[in-house]
């Protein structure tokens, strides 16, 4: 394995939140050392070419990313958001303990970025490669299924998890201690709130655990700073939670 | 860790392949014992009921699945298609040996389960709540972006990934021997020859590597052996991948 000393570099879009995010708070709370490679200046290796060298050509040691976020340590270019964030929060003591737990943290894991593709997918439910206005009717209907079942369907089922690890284990989504899931539902429910406020404000009046978790998580010391600092691109236009209004319980 | 004798209990819709038809050809090339808990009969613990059941309460030890596939094997219940395979894999020698290299499959694994995705949302790019015939028009859009881009894309992707790998290590898709990973891409291939094959046939005159791994995997004696029984659903029209004529390349 590498040496966890090793820096890791992150690649990702320099100008959105995105999948990176999820990313970013596992570095941010970790206290690790990391360079987001394409915010450096070209100059100095950064910029979009950077994310694109990689991806575009063969690795020696294993398969080139598909799609950013992705992260070199050491040998390892690793792609896939939730792998990524699994990876790096084994290494850095915010992954569940048990080898059993750390499946079922990737399981929640692994739902929360479904229920990001979804989210996304609402506003480009024909293709991203369109643009919005050339798919909003559609984008539309979507956002109506979203809001009215599939919100409270994801919501719901965390808010089920955390209640039920409550009951025997601690108040956080898996076992006694905060891992890089509660980090991701802190993401989650920061995006959906930015996005979709009307929504998010109706479904999550039922989800006081989740509501409750994700305060916890952006009260920790280092994510804190870090939502304080200028390293946290503000929601906007071009990520994955876009606020349409059109698209709020349409 | 639960022992690799325990029996694995699948659960999954019994009617269709989905995404249950990953973990059914990892468990099945693997000569594992398992039970695939929907197709027995109620009398026996059987039916829908049995896959609903453990989604709609706690479980003792950890989250309840969001969505099936899932297996019970031990004291672990785990969702989550790729994640499964990977489990099951793991335990039955279908995984590459080296830490990094399991790393790498499992980030393929999880591009190939966003192939998946895209290509489920062709024919329900609105909801997967409402029928097809509702959303007809849309489908037709993002059929026409799917196959004209994103399927060359994908496949392009991973033709190049086999190239890669070839150079240097084998003719599969990690490291030097069949794993988890080469069986997905033959379901991969099977399930979007079957839905869209005026696309497929174009798009993969270009992937030939991708072709003869398919063609390799299908003839593994297990894979082979399955294939042929009545425990291999067919395609048909409630499944992911679906055969309607108007979204292959309109």
């Amino acid at each position: 394995m590498p040496e966890t000393t090793t820096t890791y570099e992150l690649y990702y879009w320099p100008f959105i939140q995105g999948r990176g995010e999820f990313v970013r708070l596992v570095l941010e709370d970790a206290g690790l050392d990391y360079v987001d490679v394409a915010r450096l200046p070209e100059s100095r290796g950064g910029g979009l070419q950077a994310v694109l060298a990689l991806m575009n050509g063969p690795l020696p040691n294993g398969p080139r990313p598909f799609a950013p976020p992705y992260v070199r340590h050491g040998n390892l270019v690793l792609a896939q958001t939730a792998l990524v964030c699994r990876y790096v929060a084994e290494h850095a003591g915010l992954a569940p303990e048990g080898a059993l737990d750390r499946l079922r943290a990737d399981q929640l894991m692994l739902t929360i970025a479904d229920g990001v593709a979804e989210t996304h997918d609402i506003h480009h439910p024909i293709s991203a490669s369109l643009y919005y206005d050339d798919q909003r009717d559609a984008a539309k209907r979507r956002a109506e299924v979203f809001t009215h079942e599939r919100l409270a369907r994801f919501l719901g089922y965390f808010e089920a998890v955390l209640e039920d690890n409550a009951r025997g284990r601690g108040e956080v989504a898996i076992a006694d201690r905060t891992s890089y899931v509660d980090l991701a539902l802190f993401q989650l429910m920061a995006g959906l709130e930015y996005a979709l406020p009307k929504a998010f404000a109706r479904v999550t009046a039922a989800t006081p655990r989740l509501r409750a978790l994700a305060a916890v998580v952006a009260e920790r010391p280092r994510v804190a700073a870090y939502l304080a600092s200028e390293r946290r691109i503000p929601f906007n236009a071009q990520g994955i939670f876009r606020y349409y209004p059109e698209l709020d319980e349409p």
